[in-house]
């Protein structure tokens, strides 16, 4: 596929010109982080809020996307009157290290070389390097200890890591449809997305950037596959069921199912805003995370320095990240008596429940949020 | 990837020159059925088994296969004085239409122009059609009444065909890890393994046979998706864990953790034996597959004419065809109160678990039968 040239966008940003030294050993002489804000920061600081993007979202929370012109991902939760109420708290998002969307990432001009990009040269990122890059940036804005870090999938693990790592820092934490480890089936699923992205005939070992091209169809394929793990059954039964899109002869190549359009349609959409090399990088981070191995196999010994109130949401039916997971993060955390609630949300949706209009996980993250407020000494 | 020519191998086979018309109004001209025999068919002719294979298996059931030297697939359940008694039952089990071990498929001469294969101009097949392309091996060899019909995921789809198309050449049935119609997140995997073929620059549009090329990395794509939704969740967890492997650094593109290693190699030694256009003819098969919908929406008058005996069998961790799907069809039966047995067995290998050593699984098979026998008034 020829690549329309993704339209450069002005994201607002901050450059840290001493870099960061990577979890891999490997350190990047730049680091550049893309971010958005919502509401205002009051006078003390206090009450500032953290959100976590998931695999494929961004610093766009809630706002009109610039690159799709949609819906900021969160609309429907971040906002004025909304559970993470703008009036009231200032909330910020940055695009993950290795992201597309401004971050430093595979698409950033390499150290040794800034006239050319880094591509599959990029090093390897771990969760934990995406929160200390977020870190940065929450001291560049003043900000010394956040109200709440809260994020859906690996926004969550980023909660979980921010509390692990930098425990004074963090009032509030709310781990949402998350794991303290990926599975073994959700590393298989990631590893079918990358081989379908090595296969594309435009991946070029990893070169698509310097010939002008993106490996659209594998990505969109690795799209496809995990737009599937994100939902239930019964959601893509309600969607579709079996029915057949018009009247279209029965054949082996074309899609007969409005399933399978739906899909090829999540998987072209995707290749517009998604760079293939960060796809990787990402889903990398999100295999190599294991929060217990951190701290010699003990998930408790994670969080023994932690004051910070969780709330750890899970939701009956997600696949990808089980109810169970999120139970055993809770139990890790009674182990060293912090203070927890555990919210498992009945719904049918699979796991992007939680990017949808959910209103008992609504009511939930705006009851803790609210609870944490006055204890915090937040005006209400 | 260039093609190592498949080796030609002579598969026993029937030929019928009258064809068979499909459902889809198409006619083959040229219908030949591959098949295998195990044991002796008593004179009777009332002590025959048909055992029917999955989306990937072949009628090699119980001996080595003359392409991988391997053990047939299911060598631990048909054999003497296993499950499926060979010393007692004469078993026979036919590579499905459509497929690419010797029955007419994509890879066999067109009818208007024998000098080329089909391609993907091979005319879609339905799980009836399979059944019908057997049910004319079965007339050839003599045999009036099966003893029973038996197979696992797909070859449960054929089982339940068989008792509603032939209901009285069928005396007991066997549909194991099945359901009588693909629901909607069947569609959306089998959908992306058919994209990922589609990416692959040695698909050549379909026409890849007239270039001497095979869609390898795409067909194996294809095959690591579907086999990450044979196993269950813990079935992976146990095999791999997230187990690292070796001490290979950390990077974008190499497989680290032994799942992908893994998954890796059943893909690519699928290729060797699996023609890529049989293997979008027989995933459209199973998505078609929706018995109710060819009796009016009512799936219990589907086994209206049926005097067979039925045990239903599922697996408690088999999330592709969960015991619900299995549930619904003994409620079918039970409904036009046919004869029916409902057995699910406690396994956590998932889909799988029918391939595989499930003792309490084949106690209950040789029990089923057993009974079955003594009905039958077949020596025991």
């Amino acid at each position: 596929m020829d690549q329309a040239e993704t339209p450069e966008i002005a994201h607002t940003h901050v450059v840290f010109d001493d870099g960061l030294l990577l979890d891999s050993g490997a350190a990047l002489g730049r680091l550049v982080v893309a971010y958005r804000t919502y509401g205002t920061l009051n006078a003390a600081g206090s009450n500032a809020i953290l959100v976590c993007h998931a695999l494929t979202g961004d610093q766009y929370v809630a706002e009109r996307h610039p690159l799709t012109g949609r819906d900021g991902w969160w609309a429907a939760v971040v906002g004025p009157g909304l559970p993470i109420d703008t009036d009231r708290f200032f909330v910020i998002c940055a695009n993950v290290l290795g992201g597309c969307m401004g971050s430093t990432g595979p698409a950033s001009p390499r150290d040794d070389d800034p006239a050319t990009r880094w591509g599959t040269d990029f090093p390897a990122v771990t969760i934990r390097d995406m929160v200390r890059a977020q870190k940065r940036l929450i001291d560049q804005l003043g900000i010394a200890r956040l109200f709440a870090v809260i994020g859906g999938s690996m926004g969550g693990m980023q909660v979980l890591e921010w509390a692990a790592t930098y425990p004074d820092a963090v009032f509030a934490a709310v781990p949402i449809a998350t794991a303290a480890y990926h599975s073994a089936q959700n590393i298989a699923f990631n590893e079918v997305g990358r081989q379908a992205i090595f296969a594309d005939p435009d991946w070029l070992g990893g070169r698509y950037w310097q010939h002008g091209r993106v490996p659209a169809r594998g990505l969109a394929v690795a799209r496809m596959v995990a737009h599937i793990t994100y939902l239930s059954e019964q959601a893509l039964t309600r969607k579709f069921g079996r029915r057949l899109r018009g009247n279209e002869a029965v054949g082996l190549v074309e899609d007969i199912f409005e399933v399978e359009s739906y899909l090829r349609h999540q998987g072209s959409s995707f290749v517009r805003r998604f760079d293939a090399a960060s796809y990787l990088t990402i889903t990398r981070a999100t295999d190599y995370f294991d929060l217990a191995a951190d701290f010699g196999g003990d998930l408790s010994a994670a969080f023994r320095a932690t004051r910070a109130r969780f709330c750890v949401i899970s939701f009956s039916s997600d696949w990808l990240y089980p109810t169970a997971e999120s139970r055993a993060v809770a139990r890790a955390l009674n182990r060293v008596a912090a203070n927890v609630s555990f919210v498992e949300i009945a719904s049918d949706k699979g796991h992007d429940a939680f990017l949808l209009d959910e209103p008992d996980f609504h009511r939930a993250l705006a009851g803790f949020l609210a609870g944490c407020a006055e204890h915090a000494g937040l005006a209400g």
